[in-house]
């Protein structure tokens, strides 16, 4: 059977808030994708971050085969960091079949809220 | 490669609450629609706003080529405001593909509540 | 150009919250859907309630053409009324394309919490 | 007329907050999957959680025809219980079409946070 998922997704909402309420990390406002790789091979990633007002910013990680990864957006790094506060939109791009899902927990406030949707899957 | 996404979305659920907490406008009620254009054009963009008892009325707006717009209903002001605390939903179509994402920030109570969804595809 | 939407819809969640804080019937808990006629014809719709222990219930509204309708669960009387506090779940049928998406407003604590979803489309 | 749903769905979004506020078990924080099978027929489901750092885990449960059923991921024990805030994801296999939907109840603070989200269906 051909594993589950698609090899592009898209997320057009995205933003970390600058502020949080309760203990870190767990209650640090975040913005997360989940990348479930349930094939039998290592999932290479690239995840494409698009602001309003310049050039897209790539970023590379790796999934295991039958694993899954919880990406903190506030975590990636390398080229750069992604600011606080600022709008964005991603792309995931995989050589594998996976499943993507957008996540933002915002503890700006005394109590958290959340939100979630599945990602936009691309035909293939 | 074609660039992800559709050329109309639809987002049944609308509603821009009245009453708000927190300091404007980050924490301001608002409704929104993320629009990615992940093309090398820029996507001539048209929303159109269906009410539950009179005409829609549509709005035209433009994404630059490989960006991300962040649309609060609440700002959208021609040719009319949309009204606060009533529901409507909205059609949005482009002549290059694009993916949208609905979200709102609701602060009527003193913390705020945040729902989220990809909006729903057409066929092109 | 066909109108945006399809015949068939499910929505696997549902419960009405049997407790709210503030003001009704805006901040009264509540499960919604939302229902877009694009169409330029009236549409006329089932939604079949389905539960966890007994026979599905059925029930009928109409849409008119170019308008959308919120459909509190709460609100649904005729055959019967949906119990509080009681997990169900819903298959929206349409004679002409729609589109649905599902709201939930949770105000049994103090401050209210919010989800939401377009709902799974059906093939036609 | 075919039932509505597909055999195949993914969720890759889960995580079981170890803290809770409110009454049980209605306020207990809570991931969830709610399933409907709107079939004629019986629906043997395989639930396979997906781990970040170890091999996946499967759980079998069964939902009758023209019901549907809310399982809280806190509550499947055989063959183990998941633990709480635990990064995983989820695939969910039935032998009729069904609709899943994941949703998170998450009272770690004092006013409950909600998320939800039609999960991904596969091709059949």
């Amino acid at each position: 059977m051909t594993p589950i998922g698609r090899k592009r997704w898209a997320i057009p909402e995205g933003y970390i808030p600058a502020k949080s309420h309760g203990p870190e990390p767990e209650m640090t406002s975040h913005e997360c994708v989940c990348i479930l790789n349930a094939s039998d091979k290592t999932a290479n990633v690239t995840v494409t971050i698009y602001y309003s007002d310049r050039a897209p910013v790539a970023y590379r990680l790796t999934v295991p085969a039958e694993r899954t990864k919880h990406v903190r957006f506030n975590n990636l790094t390398d080229p750069e960091k992604i600011p606080l506060a600022t709008e964005f939109s991603s792309v995931i791009e995989s050589d594998v079949p996976v499943v993507c899902q957008h996540t933002r927990l915002d503890s700006r406030q005394a109590d958290n809220a959340l939100l979630s949707t599945v990602a936009f899957p691309g035909d293939e």
